[in-house]
């Protein structure tokens, strides 16, 4: 059996956060070195307390969960409660986590490990806004060429945004940090809503997930439920899209993603724009690309390897 | 027989306008009451001789043409001659037009028609930069309620851009002046790249314009091959997206296009983003709705009415 | 006697406007060719019938004055009443103007008198926003070189601005044409806050104009009675800058005034510090030097000429 | 005796911040807490290494000096070499400092002591850019009211700026900190160009520290003649500005300074006047009053203090 892939969770959960981290830790391909929570979905205060509650659900608590930044870098937290709820896990009723907190700060958890283990070890997966990837960075540039690859969800191009018509949640609630990322040089793989919102839970697969007859699959049942009720509304689809266990689907089988390189780049200066990611699908500009965008996915496979792995849990 | 429509096509030839000012020429239901060119796809001087050379084309040394704008208000003039061709309408060999020029300026031209004609009853018919029309503004505020409808050729949003990765050509040259032109509160039909897109000219289709064994059919086909190619190379389709002529379309035919009315927002601050159409179409803003933006297209439809109008010709 | 300087002056009056004006008026050394006017520190409906008032005031009912542009190129018009008054001319009471507004739109007018008179005579001096001079420029890029000098009152450096903190009212109104004109490559000389702000009003010299026991100086002391009084309330000085006729005293005096080649760029892309006007004084950039930037003023000198021409009128 | 005011010097020595640190250290009525550096004038290594320099200097080794940010919060790192010299303390040979920077990460010694000291007991003292000022806001926002006072160097506005003909160094290096800080409800005495331009060295006060006959003396002296060299060459100047000892000696004796409460806003979004501060001084805007901004020092009292404490080293 080949070495697991060793990855840090960069984390809001958030309903869509808490299926991948179950997809994590029910893949025995992957290490989960540590999640670090971020503020984002909803404040910091909830998204470590959920990301503990997942581990539990998960029957981890051995998992180590870290703290990360209270805000954004340059800009006033946004939230989205009103997607996720008001706990940002609304759905199942899961206990109070009794595994502790770390007590480091996320972001010297994610230098010192990146500055420990061996360099192109570490990948680093960033489900929410980028600030305590951003803030090592800042902290410590010596860990860029040490990180593996980033694999992150966020922005979108032609599906246009979800939190303002150019902009997806993520990048615009923290648009410096995913600047300062997408300028790093770190190998970056990109899950936008592009690609996401092709990944739709439907009342099929959902039912999948509780006639797991299992805790998980039940309490992910209940997630999807609420969850999904937002963009069925907002777009009259079947299901929403399970944006963030793309993330960690590519980590497993990478082959389940289509994309192409370009050149991804963040807005910045234009409060109409703020936070869009800028893709330069068809190479029109001479800009670097900086970014393996997915566009395409198998999404059958994709819920059949989430069932699967769910299942294990 | 119902009175024919008044139209003002300002234009700046290209094949794709050429095609557009064909359809209206060739279709009783609407009066071309002159034609106004624009910098944009090639400089002023060829565009006001491509509208010319087009009018003849199609029998109508009549049509008063009038040179307009030479560049954009606030920014350089950027052409397009790698789409277009030298001339603007690489293709075909037309000779060099007999008619004449108008001697007044189009923006007094356009005020003039709108101030001198009964209220509600002209349509103004861009489908180049909307610099003419900005001026024109400008000029004389007092005409904005004065004009029945702007229907135009320009932006796109779930496309993406074409000169960049996020602004369409026509508004990408001239920001400020679409900007105003999508402030202005006048009625507006936008035509974005979001449909034009779907509707490509293919080998099938170009053969049959060739087939109408007529002056105009075989300078449409010329002009389709030279044209078609740019997109076919970019893209890796079969055939171009006829832009222009479905501003005219739409005019015959509304019911060739589905679309919905939105808040449509200009970029003018950022240069990444410059030019961008911020098109709100999920309505998450509660900026006004400022346009009907078409996104579907009959396109089978939309070539047979092209086919049957420009074979009267 | 050395032939007199052919000017056009552009101007939105306004009290100071006025006083330039009739310093023009009552100097041989130049030439009024015309005098257009644009919306600023009031509408245009009001401009073009000062310009006029005060044409009359001089005795010069000859004087050909244009109306120009209704409003700036790319923002709605921004006007300053509570400087000028709700006239634009508070203070004395003169009598509405029997003599005719030109026919000719202002642009038209620049336009044409810059090709048909000899290249390099004409003095262009703006003392209001600098829509008209833009639109001219946009009209007809041919006059660019033609144009001997452009002399224009507007913006600010080291002393901030007026209407917001780092921008002056003229370049603010409309910062795209100001933008445009300083790109041109048009020779300029530029009377900012900085050197108009030492020309004050005071309380003698207002006495000294109403001593002259005239119409135009009873006038005058009247105008700047009721203009001096907004920036001594705002500063806590003895009167108000008399901002406008350092133009004009320029092209009769130019050894009044001390200045720097420097670079200058108008701010459009952020609302902070929209329509400021950035002044390399010190050489830090590498910036082309677009414009003779003055900075101090012989202002003793500067109202001695003022009150001996504004005797002769 | 009253108790001595506790205080946080956050720099990038810089010889005006070695000043400034040698001011702070021969006066009683402050106790350095500690000093944490910044990336700024030279890298952060240099900084740390020069603030350590300093200290042995004063003979002051006890003095806590910690190593913060090594890069700014959104935008790559500009550093000031061609005033400060390669070190950035060219001028004197001091030798290699033996006390020790401290393990701690300089902003987790911020947080930190603003948490464990009595709320309102501490001043931050920042000298250079406001990275780690920012980074200590971001990490732990309930600081915020527990901090007595901000007093820095930064910004200037009737000046202009020193970096860019708009912005000041140390606010241009990182715009995003400065805004964040600017807007963070702490009370801010702000020392810009405005007032530290006018506390300049010159060849007799050179003089008087070199007269002091004491290490501390000489090498301050070599300092300034060092430092003094670039403004004079600038501006013509007679010496050259001593920026950031104007915030110590405001602590010691505020009654030096002369200053006006305003609204500050720091400018984010516009590469030309990037960093600059937009002071409103004479309250044109209805912005909430944010700083305390001084314009005025009487510089002679000023060089008397300094001459009197570093003295006392």
């Amino acid at each position: 059996m080949p070495q697991s892939r060793k990855i840090i969770i960069d984390t809001d959960p958030g309903q869509d956060d808490a299926v991948a981290i179950l997809l994590a830790l029910g893949s025995s391909e992957l290490e989960v070195v540590g999640i670090t929570a971020v503020a984002g979905n909803v404040p910091l205060k909830l998204t470590e307390k959920n990301a503990r509650k997942i581990c539990e659900l998960a029957g981890r608590p051995d998992i180590k969960v870290y703290a990360g930044a209270i805000r954004p870098l340059a800009r006033e937290l946004v939230t989205a409660e009103e997607v996720h709820g008001k706990t940002g896990l609304n759905g199942p009723q899961l206990p109070e986590p009794t595994m502790p907190l770390q007590e480091q700060y996320a972001v010297d958890f994610i230098v010192e490990t990146l500055m420990r283990e061996e360099s192109g070890t570490i990948t680093l997966c960033p489900l929410g806004p980028l600030t305590n990837i951003a803030l090592a960075l800042i902290r410590e540039p010596r860990i860029a060429p040490r990180i593996k690859e980033i694999v992150l969800m966020g922005g979108g191009f032609f599906e246009g945004g979800n939190v303002t018509p150019a902009a997806e949640f993520n990048i615009y609630v923290d648009p410096q940090a995913a600047d300062l990322v997408f300028k790093s040089g770190i190998p970056i793989v990109m899950m936008p809503l592009d690609v996401t919102h092709k990944a739709l839970t439907t009342a099929r697969r959902t039912k999948a997930f509780r006639e797991l007859g299992t805790r998980v699959g039940t309490a992910t049942a209940q997630m999807l439920e609420f969850f999904e009720r937002f963009d069925e509304e907002k777009y009259g689809t079947d299901g929403g899209p399970l944006h963030d266990p793309c993330v960690i689907a590519y980590l497993i089988k990478p082959e389940l993603f289509k994309g192409r390189r370009c050149s991804v780049s963040v807005e910045t200066a234009s409060e109409l724009t703020m936070g869009m990611t800028v893709i330069d699908w068809w190479g029109v500009t001479k800009r670097e690309k900086n970014a393996m965008v997915m566009r395409d996915i198998d999404h059958d496979a994709f819920f059949g390897l989430l069932l699967e792995r769910l299942g294990r849990l």
